[in-house]
């Protein structure tokens, strides 16, 4: 096995960009970003950026902040365009219409786009999952709907060159599922392998009659609340 | 549900602390903090810091950088001090004496020592884990007799106070596990669905017999004189 980034071949690299904003969940993105991450080690031809607005330190939903590689700007045309999750501040980043902007001219030029978690409610909210079958965090499912996208509550779904996962560690496996489509499952083992992603949760499955979503419902309303208090519009969209 | 990282009583919370390095696999610090993330939203009582020799960002194994919440000595006495791990710059690492130093002066401030992947080969470095029953990423396993552990092939082994997980996202499951020990199985269960924990790797579980770590042994090799070639003495007990 060689172990390089350097691609063999004439062909530029394929680029899996990682959108990052403030407040998001650091699992959503270090989960598909560390499984492409090996792919790029295990095979030239693939590389990964993390883009942001701008090249600074930004916060996260944990005491940890995350500073991206690239502006959308000088990324490179991603093959993919992946946008990670997170709670109330990617609920508020709904109604960032500057954001928004740069997530549809940045799907416009790559070739597939997805998202972990509630990264699927900002691709809706760019008016990027109409008439599509997608996921999100279980919690959100309902407000796909809002948008003209058709929830289903798969691991990940894919419709077209759009492909959603559910809710935080689902980056895991959509990514896993996306390398297996772009080189095949034998590299995908082996990424699989080297992540050692083997899960063995400690108190097994998610029983889902047992969660019972619907008592959730007020959590729910009161992060939508606290996320869109200043946008009144979009909130009332959003909870009527 | 509550949603508040505030005590609801008089009792100091209890401290997850993530020690940060330069060069880490953000996937091993990101699932565990993510797990003890939600915990400190649930339930009063908990809370997370991420700890480094400086709070300045530091270089991942991806393109993203990460920026710690807390030095070594701003950080509070923690309940259970979590050592992530990588590859090369994690190897390199073991010969960090200044950063063993400090591991061994915060885990004799924990009540609990742990490691997500190659993070255990630091705590063995640091003297941490003789005699103790210790697990690490599948291909770094032989290398923890070499610090008197007791190389075991688990998802997560626990020896007394000190909890070792697998490779990269095993720490997942181990932080799952520390949580239902810490807050009980309802709560953790609540918390493995909050992470959306369920998950469905697309090519199934990972086959062992075929992934033969002995094909990998160049490539150990490789890693370690990449990462020690600057440390003849520590190179030459880890190949010998």
């Amino acid at each position: 096995m060689t172990e390089s980034s350097a691609p063999q071949h004439e062909a530029p690299a394929k680029t899996i960009a990682f959108v990052q904003y403030p407040g998001l969940s650091p699992l959503d993105i270090a989960g598909p970003l560390q499984v492409f991450g090996v792919l790029s080690l295990l095979l030239p031809g693939y590389d990964t950026v993390v883009v942001g607005e701008r090249i600074e330190p930004m916060v996260t939903d944990t005491p940890l902040s995350l500073i991206p590689s690239h502006t959308f700007e000088t990324m490179p045309d991603p093959y993919a365009l992946i946008v990670p999750g997170g709670t109330v501040p990617t609920v508020a980043a709904m109604a960032d219409e500057k954001l928004l902007d740069k997530l549809r001219t940045a799907a416009a030029r790559s070739e597939i786009v997805g998202s972990v978690c509630t990264g699927s409610l900002l691709l809706a909210a760019a008016g990027l999952l109409e008439g599509r079958r997608a996921n999100t965090h279980w919690l959100y499912r309902s407000l796909l709907a809002k948008f003209g996208a058709i929830p289903v509550a798969e691991r990940w779904v894919r419709d077209g060159n759009v492909i959603t996962a559910a809710g935080v560690s689902a980056g895991i496996d959509m990514a896993l599922h996306l390398v297996g489509e772009l080189a095949g499952q034998d590299i995908a083992r082996k990424v699989q392998l080297f992540v050692e992603y083997d899960p063995k949760p400690p108190f097994g499955p998610i029983d889902w009659e047992a969660a019972d979503p619907g008592q959730y419902a007020p959590l729910l309303q009161k992060r939508l609340h606290h996320a869109l208090a200043d946008h009144p519009a979009l909130l009332e969209r959003l909870t009527d």
